[in-house]
């Protein structure tokens, strides 16, 4: 990635700043935006990057400055892009599911459709999500259906349909990665391994949403960075969709009792038992076969490992990190 | 039907017109709304109606007047909402594709997000389109992966996947169908079947994309009316898709062929080859078995029988019909 140009559309959100990290640890040149200005390092870890300097911030809102945004890229020239952006959270999207439609279809389709002749761009790689399939039974690729079970769900599922169909129509050049719960040091609060951290060093009180039973695949959001940048440069990418997954799967329960287990904080203490969030979809499990076979990527950290990092990350920062919020705030 | 109060989005579109024709010879009440004001009956059959008194047009465009349409249909508290509203052309979507998902998906969503709690409501059938299968291969079904071509179709999979959401979250009543290539009596003059009478008629010459070589299904107007009406009425149809086929197919080529035998006009006369439409999706072909299945509906209007309507219809009336543009206007 020596010297190519990126830019990372949503480089405040969790991925796109780890991201950015290890892009400038690459030595790649980024430019980022956000809808929101930079935040503390805490949360952005490419602020405490030594090659920080070639970074630069543009605060811009996908909807209302899509212009600057286009223009910025124009100017820039990257070779690559990659596309954080957009509403997340699922179950949020049943309040004001327009608002998931408006920013994660409208404004990218306005987006794709600008840069579709930018003869710069090697390749736009997007940061998909698997909850495109909806419910699924066993281990699905990436040739499955789409079976959205929410609006945000749908949304990705809706772009990811239409660049396809820009890649057939106009060799847009791009590639959707399809990622489990990623995770890792700097991750939102509200999300819940930190949220199980906060809980457990603080002895406040989180629920667990139908008891934990549901099955989840988290992966290292180091793991991540090291896909995505294998697969912007390999030309044989174009066109598809990829699934990450990390090695391991784990009930939500007991991925909160080896949290238990790290802090040293009995899991009674900190746990109660909820209702079953609507909409969210129960077991997925996506293999990633197709990139090992193609780039030979495979997951290297442990949950065991990640988590640890995490924990200390909490450990290290818990008299500024229990200043911020633990829920969810919506951003329009 | 009798009785039933039936709310009409898109009563001015060719389909959405003869379905409230259709409604109001079985005795429903029918309130329509459309973006534009309602235009002759020569596109209108619903107009020379005998029972045309128990229905009501509102214009209302379904971007800039949403709240009026909502606030009509939770007025007139329909027993069936029929949605025939939106965007249409296939191969004009690429020329501005957020348009397409601005009215076929944001606008839409809000409209179901706001009727999904009307108890009134005892089913909303969305007409749709095979297109959202993109290219296929062989005889598909209901149950086949979405994977639109165009910025057209991609709109199409996009509400009705949300619309599969929201009958599994409300469950809202929500009903498909996506017949092939509809024709008959009113059609807009730029589409295949009127084209080619008018072409004929007038010794005017028509561009066959492709040569024609690719091969369509058509299904007549009448066909497609008894479906959806069977459909409204059947529990059972709640929460799935139908497809709507005519029994046979034909190479455009051939169905224009058809038209040069019935007007007695040579081919040669009024035809040239042209180049292949981008984006436009070949041979697809659906299987209607479900809805036969479940209702015993089959297709009973033949091919030739339909287009020898057609012909009669543009026969009467030629010497109107001439003063019309053959070419697709696009309104927003």
């Amino acid at each position: 990635m020596k010297n190519k140009r990126i830019f990372v559309l949503g480089s405040g959100s969790f991925s796109g700043s780890h991201f950015v990290d290890h892009a400038l640890s690459l030595d790649a040149e980024v430019m980022g935006t956000n809808r929101s200005p930079e935040s503390s390092s805490l949360f952005l870890p490419y602020l405490n990057n030594s090659k920080r300097s070639r970074f630069k911030f543009i605060q811009a809102h996908l909807n209302q400055d899509l212009d600057l945004i286009v223009n910025k890229i124009l100017e820039f020239q990257p070779n690559y892009i990659v596309d954080f952006a957009g509403q997340g959270m699922v179950a949020q999207s049943w309040q004001n599911p327009e608002l998931w439609f408006e920013t994660n279809v409208v404004s990218k389709v306005k987006l794709h459709d600008q840069l579709k002749d930018s003869r710069f761009l090697e390749a736009y790689l997007r940061f998909s999500t698997p909850e495109v399939y909806g419910n699924t039974n066993g281990l699905i690729d990436e040739s499955a259906p789409l079976n959205p079970s929410t609006p945000y769900a749908t949304s990705h599922a809706a772009i990811d349909m239409s660049l396809f169909s820009f890649h057939r129509r106009y060799g847009f050049p791009m590639i959707l990665t399809r990622a489990t719960n990623v995770y890792g040091v700097g991750q939102q609060l509200y999300r819940i391994i930190p949220k199980a951290f906060l809980s457990a060093k603080k002895s406040k009180t989180m629920t667990l949403d139908g008891g934990g039973t549901s099955e989840r695949n988290f992966i290292a959001i180091q793991d991540v960075n090291r896909a995505l940048a294998t697969l912007l440069q390999n030309k044989n990418a174009l066109g598809q969709a990829f699934h990450l997954s990390g090695s391991e799967y784990v009930s939500i329960r007991s991925l909160v009792e080896k949290i238990a287990e790290i802090t040293q904080v009995p899991f009674a203490k900190f746990v109660t038992v909820g209702a079953e969030r609507p909409g969210k979809d129960q077991n997925y499990s996506i293999s990633s076969t197709k990139i090992q076979k193609l780039t030979g990527w495979t997951p290297e950290v442990t949950l065991q490992t990640g988590l640890q990092e995490v924990g200390t990350w909490i450990d290290q920062n818990l008299s500024l990190l229990e200043n911020y919020s633990w829920e969810y705030q919506h951003k329009i």
